[in-house]
């Protein structure tokens, strides 16, 4: 048993949306969630300068004596997981895009995955590599759909504006035939698209941005009733469970607990941030910190 | 004659907007235009995080000769002018907060003026306190069209989307009874109406906030034709004409230069900036710096 917290790091706070499933899937534990603000969106920012903040925000959330690491944000995880895993050395440290890889892999019967995410998500490929490790046969579909990171913060998520925003990112991706498919990809700020079923429509959409889940009623509109869609929240959730062995665990009849701190403006955090954890926050819940 | 440069300051490449009305306006200056892409936007964060990181970005800017400072952004303007000016000891600093205020009060007739800018902007009231220093009984309303922003940047700026984006910040701004303009301030993020010609609708829209010139078009469709729209860049540009006295222009016959400096990501300002802009730049013009 080990009753220490479980960090949760997140450039603000879309990973709340990854802090709700890891509280429904484990009870009992405490958690820390630490939300970069005063420097987010980490999704338009090059790799080098997210891996640079991420690993400064890392180190900050280790100090709190936390059992094991979670690092919410798909961007952060794409452009620093391996770096962060060196320096809390032995710490599990569980990013969202292998276990969002894992999913759509599983789910996906013919094997062509699209995949969403901010412009520094897509363009590093971290997916697209996840699914090919996992899949090596697999055609992967990736475009930066970075406006929804917006519609979700300002509270846009649902109705006709957030329909027409994802249709106009979406109905490219999946169009029938792999002529359209490819302008897709010419119009996306990146993408990738190797292996099998070339001129076949995808039939697993990765939603690789912690936002994303608020939209997941638009991007159904837009996408249709069939395709299979794929919130690393939930998966990342279970991974986490998977990795923390019996003496990881917080002991039995203890109520789970958060602790929220923000590296700027605790009122927009619970604001903005209640939307995303599905209940209401105070700014006087969240804890300004200094990175 | 004085033929050191012009600095240039903003928190991307919003302020892009108003260095061309610069160049524009000041033939055979040199100017020097610092991006602070690392830590954009500023429009979301708290005035006390931009204001540290504004001061820090002009001192940055200060160390390469200049002879005159332009504040760009107008939420590090309403933020943080008093604090850079007082740094600067002496230099001419000019913001876009009063260039914008003035010419909206010059404009007006009925003396109700709309202000849309960034969440920072709007809810730090700089906007509301110039006008009613210039025009004390002017009816001011404001409101936060935050996604105005990522639509910018995203390239989404005109066509459909972009007019309903308008329309659902601007439709209850521009109604015609007092009552359900009340209700627009109880959405936006932050506001302040006092004064006048409560009843009316504004005759006047201030654009706050150096992206928004890039949805005029839009804007334009959603509050029709008859509305006058204070753009802060041109009004800024003649500001900066006249605090430049004889003895800080650059010789006559100079070519126009400019330099640009990135905190972040070279190929994003170059990409995204050249829209801005109104003419390509290349990511090799694009000299990155650390703060």
């Amino acid at each position: 048993m080990n009753d220490q917290p479980i960090g949760v790091f997140d450039s603000g706070v879309g990973g709340l949306t990854v802090l709700k499933a890891l509280a429904g899937e484990l009870p009992g534990e405490q958690f820390i969630y630490l939300g970069d603000t005063a420097r987010l969106p980490y999704g338009t920012k090059s790799a080098e300068t997210v891996a640079r903040y991420a690993l400064q925000a890392a180190e900050a959330l280790s100090e709190y004596g936390i059992k094991a690491m979670v690092v919410a944000c798909n961007t952060a995880s794409a452009a620093s997981l391996p770096a962060i895993r060196d320096r809390m050395e032995g710490m599990p440290v569980i990013g969202v895009i292998e276990p969002g890889a894992e999913a759509a892999c599983r789910v996906s019967r013919s094997g062509h995955i699209a995949v969403i995410g901010t412009e520094g998500t897509v363009r590093g490929g971290a997916y697209q590599e996840a699914i090919h490790r996992l899949r090596p046969d697999a055609r992967v579909s990736a475009r930066s759909t970075q406006l929804f990171v917006a519609l979700a913060e300002e509270g846009m998520h649902e109705g006709p504006i957030a329909v027409s925003v994802a249709r106009h990112y979406l109905d490219a991706l999946f169009e029938p035939t792999g002529a359209a498919a490819s302008s897709a990809f010419a119009s996306g700020a990146a993408s990738g698209a190797t292996g099998a079923a070339r001129g076949t429509i995808p039939d697993t959409l990765v939603l690789g941005c912690t936002h994303f889940p608020m939209l997941a009623g638009a991007i159904r509109a837009a996408v249709g009733p069939t395709i299979r869609m794929v919130d690393s929240a939930a998966t990342t959730a279970k991974a986490v469970s998977e990795r923390l062995g019996a003496n990881l665990r917080a002991s039995p009849g203890r109520k789970t607990g958060v602790r929220f701190l923000a590296t700027d403006s605790p009122e927009r955090f619970a604001r903005v941030g209640s939307r995303f954890l599905g209940q209401t926050l105070a700014a006087t819940d969240v804890e300004l910190v200094d990175l």
